[in-house]
């Protein structure tokens, strides 16, 4: 197997900051010839072709289908509501060997989207979800070392063709990524726990403190821990009323969870327990510290 | 009133992070011709001897009260848990202009111990909290910007003699610090909500996925947001079990509200209301952007 696959062209669709790094990070492996962008706005896309990202780019409302046929790979990088019309025209204009991915955050949901859309050509199209992002968004905010040393989940199922697997594996790794994979349960099961759930207690927490008459008072005492456990709280609204609706039993299994633990530590706080909440927070801190130390820089 | 005032001496009680950067920023800003530390371990000490922290130190079991009766300022920026013991030493050995102050996280308790241990010399105390600090401790880790830009809250009650809180705000000015002025009831209120509930929140995530049979599944595959959202998990355990019984009763009712809420966030997300799942999170971004931009950098 050759080390670095090279694309002859990649359809990028959604050109936003993961579809847009990933086109700019195969550019700096020199892992992909070609690189045609389509999305839902010509001023995004100007913006794609005027720094590099992509080479060509059309509009949704342009025949864009007639790009799929010859794309080593196309790439989803929408919002994941977008996707059912998205991959019914690709479905539509799929070749011998095209395959598919995706960028959406959630899993058995976009699984169960490209069933509908792919039928017998299911094979062709590999679930993944990058772990990586910044708060910035579009084209612009495209840059090629996102995915350095970051996680790429790859959760394929049954009939999915082992050389689309293959391919889009190595298309991450081009882009300097750590490619895994797990079941499509699996995944929204792990990113309800150390993703979904963190966004909706911190959306939680900020919405409550501002919605108190003298919130002003609060927010102008609030320092630098607050800043870090509140950061996720500035992200997109739509996009995370989706992934909370899309991963919706899975994210409630751990709300109650959490909700359960929280009564907990309330209960030991309650009691005046200081050995037990010294040992509570032991345990946080230490996986806290075990964690980071472990993490690729 | 002269712009910056020069103390002669200041006497730090517990040379750690913050009590030896509050030493190393007058220093930088020429606004205290000598400061004498007073801490636990000789090791530390030395070290904030060799940074030049401090002029000179004397440990616990040195007779350290005699350091007292000439200093401007006696800074206590030790575990809250000692304040008792140190507080007693203060009062026994207050000179006719001492006047001293903390830097504790919570103001009702150190208010109480202070009433105790300085009986007619109250008006000599100003509670105080400065809003700063990092993941490292010690006198090593001081270095004399911490506070640039950053708040104190000080908290003087009816019997707080003007001219010392005006003294110790002057310092903490010269420290770089804005200073703002808050009811010692109306502080842990305040930081409850924007302090001690995260702290608690981050750690009992954290703490019940490091539970779970299968933790480092989960803990592989967070990323950015999980390690900014928990970055406050990793601190310690002993200073934050002592906060969190310290500011019990504020903080049990930022536990109960905040309950409240997610489980009103939990019923919109089970009922799949998408418009009112968008309307919290769009408030929760919105107030979190404007906090942001509004914050001094």
């Amino acid at each position: 197997m050759e080390k670095t696959q090279k694309l002859k062209k990649l359809l990028v669709v959604g050109v936003g900051l993961i579809g847009g790094s990933c086109a700019l990070a195969l550019k700096r492996a020199g892992a992909v010839r070609e690189v045609v962008g389509v999305g839902r706005t010509r001023a995004n896309l100007d913006t794609a072709v005027e720094r590099g990202v992509v080479d060509r780019a059309l509009t949704l409302d342009a025949p864009w289908g007639t790009e799929v046929r010859d794309a080593d790979v196309v790439l989803v990088a929408a919002p994941v509501a977008q996707f059912p019309a998205l991959f019914a025209t690709i479905a539509a204009n799929l070749g011998p060997r095209t395959c598919v991915t995706d960028a959406g955050s959630t899993k058995q949901d976009v699984v169960a989207a490209a069933r509908e859309a792919f039928g017998a050509s299911l094979p062709a199209f590999v679930p993944g979800h990058p772990i990586a992002g910044t708060e910035h968004s579009g084209a612009a905010a495209a840059f090629p070392s996102l995915f350095d040393n970051r996680g790429v989940v790859l959760t394929p199922v049954a009939q999915t063709a082992p050389d689309a697997v293959a391919r889009v594996k190595g298309m991450w790794e081009s882009c300097g990524a750590r490619v895994s994979t797990l079941a499509p349960d699996r995944h929204d099961a792990i990113f309800a726990a150390v993703s979904h759930l963190p966004h909706v207690l911190a959306f939680t927490l900020v919405a409550e403190l501002a919605a108190r008459p003298d919130a002003a008072t609060y927010f102008d005492n609030a320092a630098g821990g607050f800043r870090d456990f509140t950061r996720i709280a500035a992200s997109s609204p739509e996009m995370w009323r989706d992934i909370a609706l899309a991963n919706r039993d899975a994210l409630l299994t751990e709300i109650d969870g959490y909700a359960d633990a929280l009564a907990a530590a309330r209960a030991l706080i309650a009691a005046g327990d200081a050995g037990a909440i010294a040992e509570l927070f032991e345990q946080a801190s230490h996986a806290r510290r075990a964690w980071e130390a472990r993490r690729p820089k």
